[in-house]
């Protein structure tokens, strides 16, 4: 009998609920000395599992979770001097511990349908009660990281047996959200 | 009550099966005088209705209805003076007459993992048998062309109703040979 397929050590158990009532926690880096320390007020959004090759996911995993926030919500409290951007071009400014490697905030500042958002992995905080994943996103691009094609359909079975939906892209609704930023920009919006 | 959403007229009134033995056959485009004429060698594969703002669709269709052959089963037959490639910088050459506008044929010639295979619209064909639409992709992007974004529930409702999965970018398998063809160019493919 083959080994369960893995995704992600906060999925392969199952998706655990969010709290409804829940006003933010602290994310931690994994660095036992001087950790960074990144504050989110309040709840996240769009929490998913992204299997794209730039997100930051924890050894093993070939995907990644990550969420949004509003970047007013989003405050590096301790050792920030420890962080650094990985790539000054991409859209998301993924800020990364030089220590440990964690992607600790990843804001959008371009002119896009994120701006003012920023990307967190809520697996990095010991609170309990964040957003749970809604779904997948990506999910063919986990080759691009070295997962072999025959796996593919293991992959996307174990992703629906979790409870989510496997995309190529992201979700439907995200993706109306970026064709109507892109209709907007172009004069195409008629409503 | 509301109008039935209208995608494509070759789906419209229902997707209609394709034949096992279908040898191939000819596309014209829709001028009266002196009419491009293409023809095709054998079947055509991965046929799908595209939302994307690039391919042509018939007057009033939000989707076009697009497939590919083999480069080398393709063969401009009468009139390709009337040609000329829509975007010379798009990966499909999009070649459409200059009078009627319609899409004749579209080669990918780039290294890509679609290179070798020519886009090819079937309903310029009257030859019957060509393979079914298979699934419909790009559909967010019908927003970019004018769509308004509280119509798309009913326009992926409406793709399901006749058959067909909505995807907002391609199919899992297409997307699995795209990352497939990238993740070999990374050398990152282990087998
Ligand atoms: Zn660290
Ligand atoms: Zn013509």
């Amino acid at each position: 009998m083959p080994d369960k397929v893995r995704l992600h050590p906060a999925i392969d158990d199952g998706v655990v609920a969010g709290s409804e009532s829940f006003s933010g926690g602290t994310l931690t880096c994994l660095c036992t000395d001087r950790p960074v320390k990144v504050r989110i007020d309040g709840q996240v959004a769009h929490n998913h599992a992204c299997g794209c090759t730039k997100c930051w996911k924890p050894a093993g995993a070939i995907f990644s979770i990550v969420a949004v926030a509003p970047t007013a919500n989003v405050h590096v409290t301790e050792n920030g001097d420890k962080l650094a951007v990985v790539d000054p071009s991409a859209l998301i400014q993924r800020h990364a511990c030089k220590a440990c490697g964690a992607h600790m905030h990843g804001p959008v500042e371009r002119d896009h349908a994120f701006k003012g958002l920023t990307f967190v992995h809520t697996e990095l905080s010991k609170d309990k009660g964040w957003q749970a994943p809604q779904f997948a996103a990506f999910v063919s691009s986990v080759i691009e990281s070295g997962v072999p094609p025959r796996e593919m359909d293991g992959i996307r079975g174990r992703i629906r047996e979790v409870g989510l939906e496997p995309y190529d892209c992201l979700s439907p609704a995200l993706m109306d959200v970026l064709a109507t930023f892109a209709a907007r920009k172009a004069g195409m919006l008629r409503e």
